[in-house]
């Protein structure tokens, strides 16, 4: 058995995203201690970085030592306690994925279904929390990564808390590729993901609550049923103001990783960033429409950073995919759930967006497809 | 905001552990798809990697993508469920911490209190077991990280399954440093950490449970609390015989590190890495008594890997430990729980248990105390 040495690929699936040179060497620098004072230091600064990226101020902001699945997770656990009735939005399998965490906490789910590939329909939203008493918390996908739909989530935020309901916002996609203010839309919990936007290797979840959610996790009457995934241990670990005291030993290289991330976001400039994938994500349109590629997202529905379209008739198209990675190293996404074997999910997130990777990839499938 | 410079430290705690270069040259390598045939193939040679380095031929061994922690509160929420009897040895931090995780879980913790620094007695063991009944699953620490101190868990386990409980073992500081045999010792579940004695960076928790433990999986009548560490939806990726299903983004980077980390374990061998921290382990204590730094654990019960020793009368040790670092860029750990302000934590854990390392901390701990 030999070291591992990985193709080069040009990765435009659902995530990863390609990983700027810079982060990977970060990464790869010395460990140090999780409780030495200049690994702390690091700490407060992607903390600061992270309200950045997020819009906020929000003084619990920090990232979970886990993929973006334990940021839903460690969203849900704390919020919810058995009984809690909460509002799930369904369209595509993120808003599936908090559903069955809603039931595994003893909790009560209303579920709304959207058909997959639309955003989360706002009349519908307010209809269902009117109609139905007691609700506590309502969770929706901002960026759908299933499928390649942006919901309004400023919208749905404001409907929640019209009807006293608190909002978890899955921010996974959207991070750092479309506007996401957290402060002025007043999203009160989101979590996100390292490896789509940020283009940092998988493995970490930048999280964030405001004050209103903190207030409703110290009222809770039962114990976080996640011991890792408590709130109020992990902030004796990331919390800003006293002794930072043992929790679990963070995964320091990775945060390495994502600091050199976060600081490549600022560099750019948030608002410049949001503008690049905007910019790609329209052009990557034209170019697969020119070669009869139609994207299943209407216009004003539709992920720059992230495009779904539907397949040419009668194509084996994993064999397709596959042509793709083998041949011309470039990783695009099947389908997931109702859209397996229907689609495939282009991206360009972070890294990965510009316009040298389009013209691969339409190039590409252009030659593959005989167009 | 600049980019990172970790300062170089020499890691003498209870973890992390110095990462050899090769790894962490692994670790910057070119992020590739979660579900690339190429990635998938590293799986497998991690998976028969794990299998050595926990002298096991169980099919379900993998790397939960998490610390230490989450490989803990994995197989625990998969082995219990509401009112199961749980027996938890306590002789450290991490015996408390499975306690906590049981109660979470609804279930009933029957505890066994050690003094702090002792093994687990075998015969209170047996007697506990056998003075309540219904207990399903006995947990036990084989290296408790925050004593130094090593339990004997083949007799622990032999009393255990005598009594037809199932075992779960804390390895996480033992796995790579002393002899452990899954298979030979019939150890039904195990999980560890990648940044003890086989010096990855932290992160990941390698994991193994054998068929004993999955047919009680089957078994259960309620859901696993957690959907990311249940373990029926991680093997639909991990899993071996089926095609790999997404079910989180994996730690890519991180798993190529870790692949590399097992490599070089396999290219010193087990046994002669085992030989390696006990021949270091016995040297440093040679070497601490001499400016009378006692062990706090006895002989027969001592860590190679982890010593713990009181501390001189009269000094501020938190200035020394402070001293160590910003003077000799060596960290030792701090005592904790119990053991807090009374002892130091010395670690020689895979690629820091060298004779350079041993020297080179006495040299400066001499320096400091005036001896």
């Amino acid at each position: 058995m030999n070291s591992f040495n990985p193709p080069k690929r040009i990765l435009m699936g659902p995530g990863p995203s390609n990983v700027n040179p810079r982060v990977r060497e970060a990464m790869a620098k010395p460990t140090i201690g999780h409780l030495d004072p200049e690994f702390i230091k690091l700490m407060d600064e992607i903390k600061g970085l992270l309200k950045y990226a997020f819009q906020t101020k929000n003084e619990v902001t920090f990232a979970v030592s886990g993929p973006g699945s334990v940021g839903m997770e460690t969203c849900l656990v704390n919020l919810i306690e058995p009984g809690s009735k909460v509002l799930v939005c369904i369209n595509g399998v993120f808003g599936g994925r908090m559903k069955s965490i809603v039931e595994r906490c003893g909790a009560d789910p209303i579920v709304i279904n959207i058909s997959w590939g639309k955003a989360i329909d706002p009349q519908l939203f307010e209809h269902t929390l009117k109609k139905n008493t007691g609700i506590s918390v309502c969770a929706f996908v901002h960026a759908e990564t299933s499928t390649g739909a942006k919901s309004d989530i400023k919208t749905l935020t404001e409907i929640a808390h019209r009807n006293n309901t608190l909002v978890i916002a899955d921010t996974v996609t959207s991070l750092g590729g479309i506007p996401l203010m957290i402060d002025d839309w007043n999203i009160d919990i989101s979590y996100s993901g390292s490896q789509k936007c940020l283009s940092c290797p998988p493995g970490l979840s930048p999280i964030t609550f405001n004050e209103r959610a903190i207030e409703s996790i110290k009222k809770r009457k039962t114990p976080v049923q996640s011991w890792f995934m408590d709130l109020n241990l992990v902030l004796s670990y990331w919390g800003g103001n006293t002794k930072r005291a043992y929790h679990h030993t963070a995964p320091i290289n990775s945060l390495y990783a994502l600091h050199e991330s976060l600081l490549i976001l600022k560099e750019e400039g948030i608002e410049n960033s949001w503008k690049r994938h905007q910019a790609n994500g329209e052009k990557l349109v034209q170019e697969l429409e020119k070669i009869e590629l139609k994207p299943i997202v209407k216009e004003n529905e539709r992920l720059p950073q992230l495009t779904s379209v539907s397949l040419p008739e009668g194509i084996d198209e994993a064999k397709v995919r596959s042509t793709l990675l083998n041949e011309f190293n470039i990783e695009v996404g099947a389908g997931l759930g109702e859209l397996a074997g229907k689609v495939w999910r282009i991206g360009l997130m972070g890294y990965s967006s510009n316009e040298k990777n389009i013209s691969a990839c339409v190039n590409a499938l252009k030659n593959i497809l005989g167009k």
